[in-house]
């Protein structure tokens, strides 16, 4: 390669004028097409941005923007002095020739206008000049650091080594939650759960291992699931459940496309409305489920973090025919980063969940695991979640005092009785997309209600689980005027 | 549901044999397709085998077939002295659909033959009466216990919280190991780092994010990926490139289909046949790679496990094209139960690689990250290297003593200069097959060569690394005896 002559490529070639194709599309096209070919290798130069416009009688602007697009993929890099020079031919042409394959794929989901918000949200959440006003997670300060210190005391003594782990995971810790999920009313054996690498991954195999492209995925309208991407990439269609203060009401929806149809709901304080799903309602959404032959996805990050009093047992709890997939997550509760969930269902579903998982990743941290299985078995755990919901509720009354006195003109809201978040409902139609902006150029991040939902609408989720409370309280009231503004 | 009739069913069906389809299958379809119209329902009972096998005017043994079927979907239960009771009708039908389908997605794969034998392996690893011949681990007993409780000291001291983490992974992992890799001549930036969950899930990333279906993976042939479902159950094909003492050699292979191809080699010390790629033959990889414009795998697993002299320098620090992704991971040299490994290569590769990985499972475990990071930055493993290069080699020099005195006969093998591995090749054309079940009933588990291999084999591979010496010894004894007998 490196005989071959370092200059300038020649660049013979003139734009077409009579194409419906934009000229950035056909200069793009012509200078991937010479490279992918050979023609042109790493270490030559292309022209200079004022040259080849001159040469090909376009505007600068039409070269800037083609040379932008080959640096953002990689192909070409431009020094400072030396013009552009192509450093890549073989990693950027296959990621350019897939990135419309994979756009393709997650724009023939239902969310598309949304994905550059949730993206913006995904990029700040690790900007510390932010203030959060959104975020699912707890607050650093929040993090039992005396009993973690204990915790990882103690993991020495019992783990022997960190050999790779069964495919349902650490016995140990399937043990210990078999045990401690009593608490909840759960009557789940060891060889019933399965340990995943949080939730998320949960819903990943689920897709993978038990659904079908086209099957349908029903959940409550608004619910965390609609900002994610993982079953509309996997080729599944996400249909919504309006909901009342009890929890979702499925016997609403026209459903005869149940065959292969799974429904998902967060029972427990939702995410993002913190509706708690009543007793009954459990019942019935049982009953409508098994009616209707379809599996449930019961997601109950959000049971343990209660403020005024338990939620209702868990719908698996009602469930004497194996109908109801449960989910669980120390998260939410103790520490994303451990990145520990747990499924609990009948042992076939959870076995073959097991069989997949083992597939992509040999299982989640042994180290994580162990650390699960000593948070709980050690007690350290409930002594933990004690605090943490003391600590949760005052946050909770104190961000319902700023919105009543800076919020009861523009909005209406619920009063969460567990969980992370407050569901703000606008009073007046507003352009969230132009909240968000104004609201990000004031340094303050909150998630707008529509990536949660299939339609529109003016509300937005705020936490009061993350931001320090007088960060929290300034952003608020300077998020307040830039509503009233709009 | 339970208000309904709990008898036993109502058997109105005969089988037709006049029809292709097996007795045992017209029943099965008879019985499935009663349960998911919900003509029969949860805690209905099917009559007796005896009487049904009366009733259709069939053997009895087509009855056990199909209800083993129906139990092992978990549709039904047999219970003692109350008939077989039908016990769920909604994730069992859904398996059950799914079955065919995933399977056929795997046996589209080269592999069919070999699935039943790695399904063994896999599960009677975790059984400790068996004595694992050629487990790829480290074992038990050298694991760094006392370092590990050093590491684990530290980490409250640094990580703050345990929050969500950067989609790269976490900045002081990649930070340290970007100081790390210069001992390798690898100049890597943090930028260009992605912390992955074990090299496993940087394959099964490849593979989704980068590769399309159809797309073809060269590999060594034998190599430790024809072993792996990971690309034949996305859909791309797997193709052996033959070796000689220095490594594989692409020219040999007839390429006229790289476009959307990916090469993956194993350079250093290569897994199953420890293998050790010259310095030569890896610029001609490399170029060879770079002229077919296809991108290149350096998995580079057992670099650290040299045990006479390191490798040469990785393929990745020849190449100044960003041709080449370098996987590195701690399983090997370290302990698998951590899940970290990490992935090398240009920045818009990685980027994209880790977008994908976030939306699978929101990162590796930050614990185990904090971990890693504390492992090398205190040079504890460094250390540990070290001290377990020693240990291996020993190990080494063991076993090659006990095939020395009882191989010498029937096999031929490599002296491995690193990595866990000796590859054994039979003198005599054995039936492998044969040999692992008589080797399984003396409670032996090696891996057989042909799970590595596109075609079939007489060799095996043995690991040094895992079992105890004595058993170790005692285990290759009664092997070698089998091995003769057959």
């Amino acid at each position: 390669m490196s005989e071959k002559s370092r200059g300038t490529v020649d660049f013979e070639f003139s734009v077409d004028r009579n194409i419906k194709v934009p000229l950035t599309d056909q200069i793009l096209g012509y200078i991937k097409m010479k490279i992918i070919k050979g023609d042109w290798i790493t270490g030559q130069k292309l022209p200079s941005q004022r040259k080849l416009a001159e040469l090909l009688s376009v505007n600068r602007s039409t070269i800037v923007e083609a040379y932008s697009e080959l640096i953002s993929l990689g192909i070409i890099e431009g020094k400072y002095g030396r013009g552009s020079e192509i450093v890549n031919n073989t990693w950027s042409m296959m990621l350019s020739g897939n990135t419309p394959e994979w756009n393709r794929y997650i724009e023939s989901g239902i969310h598309k206008a949304n994905q550059p918000t949730i993206q913006t949200i995904n990029m700040l959440e690790f900007d510390n000049t932010i203030t959060r006003l959104s975020t699912g997670e707890m607050a650093p300060e929040l993090f039992p650091h005396e009993m973690m210190k204990k915790v990882l005391d103690k993991i020495p003594s019992r783990a022997f080594s960190l050999n790779y782990i069964e495919p349902l995971g650490l016995l140990e810790l399937r043990k210990a939650l078999s045990k401690y999920l009593k608490i909840h009313g759960l009557d789940v054996k060891p060889s019933e759960l399965l340990i995943v690498s949080g939730s998320l991954q949960a819903l990943q195999l689920i897709s993978i291992s038990i659904l079908k492209p086209g099957s349908i995925v029903y959940a409550e309208e608004p619910s965390y699931v609609n900002s994610l991407r993982i079953f509309q990439s996997n080729g599944m269609k996400m249909k919504g459940i309006p909901m009342d203060r009890s929890g979702m009401m499925p016997w609403i929806i026209d459903s005869n496309d149940s065959e292969n149809s799974i429904m998902y709901t967060i029972p427990s304080f939702h995410n993002p409305t913190s509706i708690n799903m009543s007793e009954e309602r459990r019942r019935e959404v049982l009953d409508w489920c098994i009616s209707h032959r379809m599996p449930l996805i019961e997601d109950d990050a959000y049971r343990e973090l209660w403020l005024d009093e338990p939620p209702s047992k868990p719908i698996k709890t009602m469930d004497s025919t194996g109908n109801v997939l449960y989910l669980g997550t120390a998260s939410k509760s103790l520490a994303p980063g451990l990145r520990i969930g747990w499924v609990a269902g009948p042992e076939a579903v959870v076995e073959r969940l097991g069989d997949i998982k083992m597939q992509t990743d040999y299982g989640a941290s042994s180290l994580s695991q162990w650390a699960m299985t000593e948070w709980i078995e050690s007690g350290l755990y409930e002594e933990h979640l004690k605090i943490f919901r003391k600590k949760l509720k005052n946050r909770r009354d104190f961000v319902l005092d700023v919105l009543e006195d800076y919020y009861s003109d523009i909005a209406d809201w619920n009063i969460p009785q567990g969980g992370y978040y407050i569901w703000l409902r606008l009073k007046r139609k507003t352009n969230m997309d132009k909240v968000f902006e104004t609201a990000l150029e004031e340094k303050l991040l909150f998630n707008p209600g529509f990536i949660y939902s299939l339609k529109n609408n003016s509300n937005l989720r705020l936490s009061y689980s993350y931001a320090q409370l007088d960060e929290l309280k300034k952003g608020l009231i300077k998020l307040a005027e830039i509503i009233e503004e709009k």
